[in-house]
């Protein structure tokens, strides 16, 4: 059996353990690149750029929330498309300057209707040797 | 029956769909962030970065090469440590500004030990209506 305390200790060591948006390394332009990949099936959606102000209204609206680079503004993604992405999760790497989001897509992550924005191959590295 | 000559026609065709290293959008400083990818499992390993170099090397290579931004330098993965990963497919997306690198990785992705670099989670993000 465990005392209260002795529980919110535990609770406090998991919450501390989880990185604040602050924390993340934010660099010169203050973005850092999202993989935003499909929860359910691993498929690798988008790659896009997050700012804290994006995050911090990605985290309202449970919806993935971009900084575009070529506007220069917030993007709501699925805003007017409607092919909105639900998030699930987000988690930082070692060097806490990149971001896989994990969501459930509501319609297809790209612009030209394909449900990934990764569709083109680049020539050369093709494994024949399946080994 | 196709001929010899549609049969030509076709590989020429498949081939020029494919996106040759130049054709990338390398931008100011050369580089585009890369997602490594485990390709039997989908779990996302690391984000780094790639110049034409490091992918003229990789492409010789069959492994992963990417240039590191701190070092300023081309590094092969896994040449000290033995953790290399076999590269099976490289992916653009619709922009042309990122990569997806699908690998058999050959030992943990992270200098820490751990499999995947991404295992910390970012405050606020869970989503505990699983729906």
């Amino acid at each position: 059996m465990h005392s209260l305390f002795e529980l919110e200790v535990f609770i406090e060591e998991i919450w501390e353990e989880m990185k604040k948006i602050e924390e993340l390394r934010w660099g010169e332009n203050g973005l850092i690149p999202a993989v935003v990949q499909n929860a359910t099936t691993g498929e690798i959606l988008t790659v896009a750029y997050v700012s804290r102000e994006s995050m911090a209204r990605m985290r309202e609206l449970g919806e993935t929330v971009f900084f575009s680079r070529s506007r220069q503004c917030l993007w709501h993604k699925g805003e007017t498309s409607g092919n909105t992405q639900k998030v699930v999760s987000v988690t930082t790497d070692c060097d806490e300057d990149a971001l896989v989001i994990r969501v459930h897509p509501n319609g297809p992550a790209c612009h030209t209707g394909a449900r990934s924005c990764f569709f083109e191959e680049v020539e050369g590295f093709d494994d024949n040797t399946d080994d």
